[in-house]
């Protein structure tokens, strides 16, 4: 896609500091990183698309074979490891091309990734939640 | 593992409101969810296992494709989705059976995931940190 600053990575128009490449992969360090040490990486699918329901069965093993090496290769970099994938403007996704942040962690980093109230389910909506996402899993 | 509340769950010695279940990998909702509207679930492998980078590739597989069938259900629950796996306890891993969460997400729902700086690098020092990672990645 012209417009997506992803896509004009993959193709060269943009440098970027590639960690991983394959013919259908590829992975570069975010220049914004979350870690003040860096490190910060994006594993994509060349392919555009928008979300991680949008990948073939073929591909989204691919794309996670990846970004399981990525994490083996931050353990040693820092000290744990969030993978983050957002779908949707809402959820945070700021570049409409599906990607995965993994992101090296330090002690006292200051990265928030998990900033939530825990919520508390009333009495007996737990199972009404879960029949509803197991009839949409049927879909 | 006797002390790990995961297991017990899926020895089914906790209750827990399942949205799937096979062989190797068990979803369930998560009792304290970060969305107020719940669905917030939790998808891992049945094997006791720490982190992302110990699963079997055929075990990879098997538990996102799970993720990739939650997130499309979700989609249809909330108007977004963040998957967020975390290494360690440094990545906020709060229970050492490695779980992937798959949360929904609706317009001000007041749930942060990405909080943090973004830290630049400075001249030069982005290829030294992508020439640290893939001498990693050789390992």
């Amino acid at each position: 896609m012209e417009s997506c600053v992803f896509c004009r990575i993959i193709k060269g128009e943009i440098p970027a500091a590639k960690v991983y490449e394959d013919e259908e992969i590829t992975a570069f360090l975010d220049i914004a990183p979350a870690s003040e040490r860096g490190g910060h990486t994006l594993v994509m699918p060349k392919r555009h698309m928008e979300t991680i329901t949008d990948l073939s069965e073929e591909e989204l093993n691919a794309v996670m074979g990846v970004v399981r090496k990525i994490v083996k290769a931050l353990l040693k970099f820092g000290e744990g490891v969030n993978v983050l994938q957002n779908n949707k403007r809402v959820a945070g996704q700021a570049v409409a091309h599906m990607h995965i942040h993994v992101i090296p962690r330090f002690e006292r980093d200051g990265i928030v990734v998990e900033k939530w109230v825990a919520h508390r389910y009333k009495e007996g909506e737990i199972e009404k939640v879960a029949e509803r996402i197991r009839s949409f899993l049927k879909d």
